[in-house]
């Protein structure tokens, strides 16, 4: 109860803080009347995707609620309901923001210089980083508020809050689908037919499909990446409630003694989170003072202050109420699995490997290409130690319920985190926005360094999703093992060679890779549609290439648009439709074969293809930087790493994105089924 | 003891129907010198590298040998190098055939025909085919004559024969993958100059690879692909007999009444390969009047009439025998599935999601590369629901016992399958031989065509492979699990959400990636050599592209062998230890984890590889064809198809087959921990 209305006012004070971040922003300039005209088409492109993405996935989410309040009771169907809701607030809130503060940047850049459009593009970050863990910690605070009650007496009332983290999967699913088929479509369509055959350069005001490729960067990679991490943050603690509520009192007993009560352990997850959205806060508002230690420097500063803080106020929150050490060796497991995971996602997208494919790169689109998937394939190896490890040390300390709260705890500071990560497409817009408006070099000079930064912090964002979507699920499907014998009222065994099991785990294994060739096809097919868009407006409309005449961009959006309405339903239904079948027409041992088998081939596909694709990225723009000696722009080596960025463009930022969304729904979609399968 | 006599026989016949294939090959003409000398050049070649690759390989397995001598007895250690060798010695044979019959199909279809030719190329093959389930037969036979009095009283002393499986795995891995990257420098980097940048053709005998891209073919497609079937036909055999031996007596009644006695199940794989043996004699022998219908039909009806054999033959047996239904009905499921997963990845390779490849060519490299890998992912689909349909009906009707008994099925007329399986490189040898021999166009047309059927069956034969391998690597993790259990003498639970479980589960998957990015990396840079070895070769020698002087074709064939053998001690040992130390380390529950993970991830990563390879393959060909309007050889879309087809070489060539035999190395290894780590 205490623990409910510390996370409502954290919640709350996280929302204020949001809402004086965004008031700070709009008071400021927007440079001149071009820049703003640019700015208000993405602005006016991206709310308009969005209010058309979430009108349809209101449809699915009612269709939804009504199922689940005829079977699960209308609490479970409300809690959905909240879940969708505050997620697409979460996103919402956090595009109006990033949509606002990109021509602040370019603005802050020209007017003010570096120190002052880093801080720009950082707050307008800030106020998604603070929505997501806000809204969070506001939707679960109220359901633990009216439930908690019941949680330590009556196991089985958790399953209402399983609602809350199914309702932000759906919306995470949809929104990170949709909009990494709405950005790359825009993006490797504009690419095709503007750098390759008109050969004019990215973010040419004369490519048509140029804002669609700009609110792409903020439908993708700012309301995408938000839900995804809204998703695994919610998870996560639903899953150690969930734990909290129906571990078996034994085994509470046997990992932390008499003194650590089961109320405890369901208050911890809710506690941990509004200490890290506190150090989170402290992150963010010291930006202020760390940008004079230079882009790098202070994201990093701010990144580990919070991390820091919350580790320290965690450890004195924790010996006071007297949790003990074991519980805080999972929740440092967790926090520094985060970490050491984006940091191999930073090694492999930019360090020796980039090298070696950009010396591939030398013999042609081929070699650039097999030497991309190499390194995406090794770059697996790192990050699944990690998780590994994370898993040894938190179930060895804490359990099943260590592996949740270790989830916990490296989701804890997702404000920061979260911030960090929506500040670089913010940047990336700032750039594009100089861009098209013709800034002179030194603004740009800003922008694009600014840029180059958010493709590393994206790199290790990506990581860290893929990272803590792994942990989450894993949570989640332990919570689904003990739902289920709690269901049927006895030990259940899934044996690993219980054939049963098998199936599930080559079925599981086979939805993630439909999924993947899903939204790769789509991405090729929409990227087709604008192609052929494009090269019809540089056919049709006189004087488009020699910059006399205006392109038609309203129409490439909408192309993008619609073919993100209409390629994300497919998957979406794979994801929500495979675990129906599988456990109505297979059992609960072969659907939890299922999740098992999902998260292992879901984790390894998401890592080869964010981390090629972030590779991949970072070999053409050091060949564009002159880094491959006698080569430049335009030249034979440099033709082939476009090749394979282009390659990369889905990987990292459509199927790849999609796996983690997938693996963590099909576990919480399971939960949900579990009383209609035993 | 008389099915050990009859497999014997069987077995026996076999190799008497081999060396008289083998006689009547060497016996016909070999054609003009020209020809003859461009044949003892391949010849030489492949010789030269098989003998530093057994004895390499020799010095590894006299190593693995004395260890399992002191641990496991010298039993064990005996069956593995009597294991080792057969395998060595049917890839020894099969080659020699091989490279004495591609000339000699040149030569017939220049003297004779068509019709002549195909007989040539298939009865090439045919020594391969029957080399492979007649020395498997013959070592299986032996030591179940020796051993088989213990194997119904004591289920330990099933171990023995282990070691048999794991002489045939420790060849396979080098085979495979040393062949693999042989034969992938050699055509990346003949292709890579000699298309891309002299603009010769394919086989041109000015290309100084030509000879190690021809003796590639040889190492890679037949000793590599003979080596992994010998492997699952040895395992599958292994696995049954095993769990013949250790399941418990109350689970065989359950599933087979009183009227099965375990010495019957213990006899039915040797029973049922030499009944498979036979029956692929009838479809071999009965070649030389199938050919009337046309190559495509002959093989087909060469391939079914053995298979309608076996099973009628099997039926005939089973019930004279009193083996009962539910046996019948696990051998048809894996027999079928067999068929299945090969007609499966010959749609992927062969029929639209080809078309879409092409239609993706137009629009450059980015998206035939993109359309290629979602039609590898998506190629998973069919194949896995098949195996997943055949483990549910191998199961119900025979339990674990039937999920070998299945595998066993698939594999008994491996004598035929293989025999097509080694016909196809045979033809490709053929056609370049052709070429390289200035032929005139219509001898050319015969080869061709015979080539182009090969490019099927190869497609085909890999699905057919990664099948049998997945169902092999099933049902030994299935004989690991009861082996540890009898082991620690009691029932072992593997449950998928005990962390260890786990664990070993993402290690598996961690070991499949870091495999074949190790592949995929010693491919790009052996061909890296090559290139530069060629360009030398183009630059310094007077004369080489007019045509008037000769290039150092032995020196290629020399940086192929020399790569290969370099190249494949990395992922070989990765292999060999990964389950070591998982398995001392983390323990049998661990190592358990690991081999599902493993196989999982092993599975979808062959599929998705030999069937994205195969379709990139064929999309280019089809476009060389002139499907494609407007777009001839040299064009555009040609120019991204051919860059497709090169990424995929490895994929299809290497990488992907080195999976099949990493899934069944780790269970045949791990089987043979079991007494060390329990």
């Amino acid at each position: 109860m205490t623990v409910a209305i510390l996370s409502l006012v954290a919640g709350l004070l996280g929302l204020v803080a949001a809402a004086m971040l965004y008031r700070w922003i709009v008071q400021q300039s927007t440079g001149d009347p071009l820049m703003g005209s640019i700015a208000d088409e993405i602005h006016l492109g991206a709310m308009t995707y969005l209010r058309a993405q979430y009108t349809k996935i209101g449809i699915f989410a009612l269709v939804v609620a009504m199922l689940l309040s005829m079977q699960h009771g209308f609490g479970t169907s409300v809690a959905f309901l909240m879940g969708a809701l505050t997620s697409a607030l979460a996103g919402l809130v956090g595009m109006q923001a990033a949509t606002k503060a990109n021509v602040r940047t370019t603005a802050a850049a020209r007017e003010q210089g570096a120190g002052a459009a880093l801080l720009m593009t950082f707050n307008g970050g800030a106020v998604m980083g603070l929505a997501v863990a806000s809204f969070g910690l506001l939707g679960l605070g109220i359901l633990f508020f009216a439930l908690s009650a019941n949680f330590a007496t009556d196991p089985n009332s958790a399953s209402t809050i399983w609602g809350f983290s199914m309702g932000a999967s759906s919306i995470a699913l949809f929104a990170r689908v949709g909009g990494g088929i709405f950005t790359k479509a825009a993006d490797v369509g504009s690419d095709l037919v503007g750098k390759v055959e008109a050969g004019i350069p990215e973010d040419d005001p004369r490519n048509p499909g140029v804002i669609a490729d700009n609110v792409g960067d903020n439908v993708g990679d700012i309301a995408g990446m938000g839900a995804d991490i809204y998703e695994s943050y919610v998870g996560a603690m639903v899953a150690a409630i969930t734990l909290a509520a129906t571990t078996a009192a034994s085994e509470l007993t046997h990992y932390f003694g008499a003194g650590v009560s089961r109320p405890m352990l369901l208050a911890l997850p809710l506690a941990l989170a509004s200490i890290g959205l506190v150090s989170s806060l402290v992150g963010i508002y010291g930006m202020s003072a760390f940008r004079k230690q230079g882009p790098e420097r202070a994201l990093a500063i701010s990144e580990f202050s919070a991390a820091g803080l919350f580790l320290v106020l965690t450890l004195l929150m924790m010996t006071i109420f007297g949790y003990g050490w074991s519980l805080f060796a999972a929740i440092i497991a967790g926090n520094l699995a985060g970490i050491a995971i984006g940091r191999a996602a930073w090694y492999y997208t930019s360090s020796k490997p980039v090298t070696k494919i950009i010396t591939a790169s030398k013999t042609g689109p081929a070699t650039n290409i097999i030497t991309g998937l190499a390194v995406g394939m090794e770059s697996c190896a790192v990050p699944i130690l990690v998780i590994v490890a994370a898993i040894f040390v938190a179930h060895q300390t804490a359990g099943q319920y260590g592996i949740a709260i270790a989830a916990v705890g490296m989701l804890a500071t997702a404000g920061v985190t979260m911030t960090i990560d929506a500040s670089g497409p913010i940047s990336d817009n700032a750039g594009g926005i100089a861009e098209m408006s013709h800034q002179p070099p030194e603004v740009r000079a800003i922008t694009d360094h600014l840029d180059a930064i958010g493709n590393t912090t994206a790199a290790t964002g990506k990581g860290f999703a893929i990272g803590s979507a792994a942990l989450t699920a894993l949570a989640l499907f332990v919570a689904y093992k003990e739902a289920v014998e709690l269901a049927v009222g006895k030990s259940v065994i899934m044996d690993i060679t219980e054939p049963r099991v098998v199936i599930g785990v080559l079925l599981g294994g086979m939805v993630v890779l439909l999924a993947a060739a899903m939204t790769m096809s789509s991405v090729g097919r929409a990227a087709m549609e604008m192609v052929t868009e494009i090269r019809r407006q540089f056919r049709e409309i006189p004087g488009l290439l020699q910059g006399t005449a205006k392109p038609d961009t309203a129409r490439c959006v909408t192309i993008s648009t619609d073919a993100a309405l209409r390629e994300m339903v497919p998957p979406g239904m794979l994801a929500v439709l495979a675990p129906v079948i599988v456990g109505f027409f297979l059992g609960p041992v072969a659907l939890g074969g299922m999740l098992l088998g999902s998260m292992l081939t879901g984790v390894v596909m998401a890592l080869m293809m964010a981390n090629a694709g972030g590779a991949w990225d970072n070999a053409k723009k050091a060949i564009e930087g002159g880094q491959l000696k006698g080569e430049r722009k335009g030249g034979d080596a440099h033709a082939a790493a476009v090749i394979g960025d282009t390659v990369g463009d889905p990987f990292k930022d459509t199927s790849g994105p999609a796996m983690n969304i997938l693996i963590k729904l099909l576990s919480i979609v399971s939960l949900i089924l579990v009383p209609f399968i035993t």
